[in-house]
């Protein structure tokens, strides 16, 4: 076939999020149910696999494989990596959900974890998916040198502990039901309760497939600027989308009187601070050119959610 | 010096248990008192603290050390992961606290972490020691091979989930108030609520200093015997010390109808049974010559104690 010299090279077909997402859920929800079968004693287990696998967008193991995949790695050398985030995100779901935090009867339609096994063995189920998270990234990962994993154990380890999401907890938990809360300590919350995480997930990845430092700087402003996005939008929905369903102006975060980030900057200036963000966190994957789609897709897809 | 030709060597000092016991716990006061200091927010740091410094025996370091030093390494290499055991073993002692679980008020004389700091920080305060553990092994433990490392994050990891100590918790827990417990199910309890993370102790100093297969064998074998014959022993001095004490038959576990040893053995037949346990643990050390004095001498300790 002869190309003319000028005519342009065929523009690669479009990036479909919605096929690559749904795609990597089915392998998600496949590796979670194979990392976790049920044995003597069965109630933890079956627990542990109820809160597993109540569904979920999988963002956190899906941002994992991503990054792994942009650094020249495998999906088969993040995968259990990839795994052990979602448990950990799931015992952090079963441990807030219980009495003594926020008192949850229901999470995604379901019953929550201790509604359904009690509150002693949802305590038991979290810390089993926390322990199991790590045993699982270094009994599973294949073909990654041992070095890697090290990194990637201390940095999940980081993401979940006092100096990440547990931190961010606290101090959550310290500044309900006050009037006070300044915009710094909001944005420590939401740093470390989601954002924590979230940059672990992506620089897991990326360190699994040895990423460069450049490309852990890079892709760790990625992860702070989409995680905060995501943090501002979720604020500005539980504004909007109460006022369409229920017609009225305030959502359940003005009615606790939660500092929000509306709550300092209104609603238009939120919105433009989401996606002020999420401009700066493709920008961060420009030297990846095609290659970063995926990720940038995802960015798009945070400020674009309606529910 | 002329020694005469017949004259037997000089013996080697005994060996001082009470004296090797103390200088480990002072290092390992320092050695987890350095391992996490406080910063913002102070609460949860503070909390893990409060539990982590609360006395103990330091067994599982102090085993972890031991076996570290027996198969050829330093304490220094073992230190981290010997923190670890014990950050581990406090989060399953404040979780176990919690009024869900045991509910208790007291631990060696002091208040329960939810007594203090209630039950939402107490949860976070668990699920922050437990990921430290990993992140402290991880970052901090030096000279040590990374491969070894990971074997080490995965005994760990396998030793506190479903599969050790958070599956044993769950029998135990299902077995309360049954009067038709059996001796397998009460065996399953202990091997692993304690058993699990006292074996993951012992063979994990040993793996940090290269252990071989028969090394880690012979250390897993001592370690079985040791962590049942320590129950057998909990469970008749449950009886035995409420004899002496209040001048009664019955200890707590009677009263409570919980199924233990001496129930199914009687006391002298439970005493003999662990004599034969602790002779047995011993006997896996022969090959290891004095080496192997403060492991023997830890064995004993545990059948000896009167308290």
């Amino acid at each position: 076939m002869v190309i003319a010299e000028n005519q342009p090279p065929e523009p690669p077909p479009a990036f479909n999020l919605k096929h690559y997402l749904s795609e990597r859920q089915a392998i998600m929800e496949t590796a979670l149910s194979q990392a976790i079968g049920v044995t003597y004693p069965e109630t933890i287990y079956e627990s542990m696999r109820y809160s597993l696998m109540a569904g979920g967008k999988r963002l956190r193991p899906i941002l994992c494989l991503a990054t792994c995949e942009l650094v020249g790695g495998t999906i088969a050398m993040a995968l259990p990596t990839a795994c052990a985030l979602e448990m950990i995100h799931t015992m952090s779901l079963i441990h807030d959900d219980l009495p003594a935090m926020d008192n949850d009867d229901y999470r995604r339609g379901k019953l929550t974890n201790h509604k359904v096994y009690g509150e002693d063995i949802a305590i038991l189920a979290g810390d089993g998916l926390l322990a199991y998270a790590f045993e699982h990234i270094a009994v599973e990962t294949k073909n990654v040198p041992a070095d890697r994993l090290l990194q990637v154990v201390a940095r999940v380890g980081r993401a979940v502990g006092a100096a990440g999401l547990v931190g961010g907890q606290v101090v959550d938990l310290e500044s309900e039901g006050k009037t006070d809360v300044t915009l710094e300590t909001l944005t420590f919350i939401h740093r470390h309760k989601t954002g924590a995480l979230l940059e672990a997930s992506v620089v897991s990845g990326a360190i699994l497939a040895g990423a460069s430092e450049n490309d852990v700087h890079h892709l760790t402003r990625y992860a702070e600027n989409i995680g905060l996005a995501f943090q501002i939008v979720d604020d500005v929905l539980d504004i909007t989308a109460t006022q369409e369903q229920l017609g009225k102006t305030a959502g359940k975060d003005l009615q606790a009187q939660k500092a929000t980030y509306p709550s300092f900057w209104g609603i238009d200036e939120s919105k433009r601070q989401a996606e002020q963000l999420i401009a700066e966190a493709k920008a961060e994957l420009d030297p990846y050119g095609d290659a970063a789609q995926p990720l940038k897709s995802i960015a798009e897809f945070i400020t674009a959610r309606t529910h």
